[in-house]
């Protein structure tokens, strides 16, 4: 993290106060280098929430939040099937944009949105994505010393209760933008290219969607080639059955120590749910404004406690060791020993986000999460759904 | 296990008295129901040592042991290219066959094993295979019982050292039958094959085959599809790095309690030979016979400390449950809680071997682990070399 007193403030309107802000939230309230200082949202008591807690300015809509002179960067928070739009709304006013993978629905959209921010000359960053996660970027700095030889097989799994999450009824619909492809996949597929440091080439996949009640793909395996010829395997299983943190140390996806006997829990709180409606309405009070929403820490306690953020088991093989990041430290399995090389605790959840919209704005360093990357990655989420469908694979053409 | 003090001895003639015979010897010397009468092998040291520890009768070759008339049953433990031929001997004299993994090398061969054997009507009972393992019998069990709804997904890991343990050159040729694939990937899908319970469509495979001493495969990845829809993701990597035994409460493939401190173990013992003939012989001395040969226990405890065998991490995704096959236990992580099934532990290892070759010969129930069984799980096998040859998925059109 390149902060100093003098580090100039990043000014950000948020376009979207739901889950996708509240989970950031952490990273605004404890990094000195940002300040939020408006935001929209259909939501008059997000909006109002907004006011009380920031002295921030409430608009509108995105046009009226990107015209907002104070405004410098745009923080794209809103659904999936909005990004596009947002983000050209922010461009037009020459506002920077960060994004919420998935970056978008389509590589249309994709392509308007890398075409508006190119032709403004503004930053265009996908993320919290958890490809950010320091124990990735620092195992992909030790796959990038060399020290282990090339990597040849990548594998990850990961199992969660993603699907028993309170949703709105579009977030169950596939081609809403829905289900674990676009939501879940986009973590994974983002994490294995940037360790991988290959261009992926083709991918196979199976899906998973066998629950008649949340009728969108809640699971998936897929079979990912690079041009170099190694390959990964992505696994992923939301169905709230096994947990894949147990063999991450019980440490759940936000850094947070997970208790090993909370079995079943997001499948109970959902029961409390009869409708769409009621499950939309549980979701929306849990979420920023919300009558049962929980303001997170500021300070110390924002990090008390809290290791790395990941996204499941990770093994990267290369040819002399088997690299495996956890959420405190790297494992390094090699020819001859095994190793831990231990990861300096975060200070705040997600600051490699701002270190890389730190960066990008006041020192021009190129992001890593731009838009082209953002958009390979979005290919590969249409290829799990397409291969699935066409029953082959599908041959990349827009990776980077 | 169906065995009383008046259960019938079954007489065994062994072909092969190699690492295979040596990893069985514990269950033949532990099993009341079989007595070890003939053996044949081109080691003189290992026809000595047999005829000491078993009163038992040394054959030159296949033909004269087959012809043996106290010989029952000949046990196939010779190097996977000579299954076809000396199974085929075997039923010639009309004695039943037990044959190792793989059965053979190709289809043609397993088409003339089950043509010879059903001829003769004898039997033909492919094994030892880790499907045979009490913990996949029994979470087969859990899953036929129909409780936890219909499989949908199986995710496989095995993460071992099989590259770097002694070999002789051959085992390290692929076209010769050696290599991750025929060896190991025999184990896998056998036991994908008998969970699923469900008729394999189609597959689609990566290999990996990455060090130029050891020009074989020793990994890959793999996706199946079954006629239902359900899919499964194989994965293994045997070159010695991260071990999926941490993930198995630390119990080794032999349920053996393993040292998580004996990283490398397999590799620091390979460096003591320095050519290809100096490994086959650090092969042979600790096999049946050699000079470093360490016989195993006769008795209680042989069976001490012992759990079930297995073959890696196996996650079975039922509609609503996962299940996993542990060691000593199936854990059952289910909508609500979960939950541990615990297995009695084993009398001696491998017992499940001998309770299908005693329940085919006297009791005539069916083999599960039968030609057209293991025909097919070895055309599964050849796919996974062909389908990453070829670039596409390989119809499978064998399957039972």
């Amino acid at each position: 993290m390149t902060v100093s007193p003098n580090s100039p403030v990043i000014r950000i309107g948020v376009a979207g106060l739901g889950r996708a802000f509240s989970l950031m939230l952490p990273t605004f309230l404890n990094d000195p280098r940002v300040r939020l200082v408006a935001a929209s949202d259909p939501r008059p008591e997000a909006l109002a929430q907004f006011q009380r807690d920031f002295q921030g300015r409430a608009h509108p809509d995105i046009e009226s939040l990107a015209r907002d002179p104070d405004v410098q960067v745009v923080y794209v928070a809103s659904p999936h099937q909005l990004h596009a739009r947002h983000t050209q709304a922010a461009a037009a006013q020459g506002k920077h944009v960060l994004v919420e993978k998935p970056m978008a629905l389509s590589l249309r959209e994709c392509d308007a949105m890398i075409q508006a921010c190119g032709a403004a000359a503004v930053h265009l960053l996908i993320g919290h994505c958890h490809s950010f996660d320091t124990p990735y970027l620092a195992t992909r700095e030790l796959v990038q010393s060399g020290e282990f030889g090339a990597v040849k097989m990548i594998h990850a799994l990961n199992c969660t209760d993603y699907l028993y999450r309170p949703r709105r009824p579009e977030e169950l619909d596939t081609r809403a933008g829905g289900g674990a492809i676009y939501s879940q996949a986009a973590h994974q597929v983002d994490i294995v290219r940037l360790l991988a440091s290959d261009r992926p080439a083709r991918l196979r996949s199976a899906l998973g969607n066998w629950d008649p009640a949340r009728p969108t793909e809640g699971a998936y395996s897929a079979l990912l080639w690079f041009e170099s010829g190694a390959y990964a395997s992505l696994n992923y299983n939301g169905y709230g059955h096994f947990d894949s943190d147990e063999w991450m140390d019980w440490v759940g996806e936000m850094g947070n120590a997970k208790d090993p006997h909370s079995h079943g829990s997001a499948r109970r709180k959902l029961a409390a749910a009869a409708t769409p409606q009621a499950e939309a309405r549980l979701k929306a009070d849990a979420t920023y404004g919300g009558t049962a929403y929980a303001a997170p820490a500021r300070g110390a306690s924002a990090s008390a406690g809290l290791l790395h953020q990941h996204f499941g088991t990770v093994v990267v093989s290369c040819e002399h060791a088997d690299l495996r990041p956890m959420a405190d430290r790297i494992l390094i399995y090699g020819n001859e020993r095994k190793q831990a090389r231990m990861l300096p605790p975060p200070r705040a959840p997600r600051l490699e986000v701002i270190d890389e919209l730190h960066d990008a704005i006041y020192l021009g360093k190129p992001c890593l999460h731009d838009g082209r990357w953002a958009k390979a990655t979005l290919e590969i989420c249409l290829a799990l759904l397409e291969s699935h469908r066409a029953g082959h694979d599908v041959i990349l053409r827009h990776q980077v």
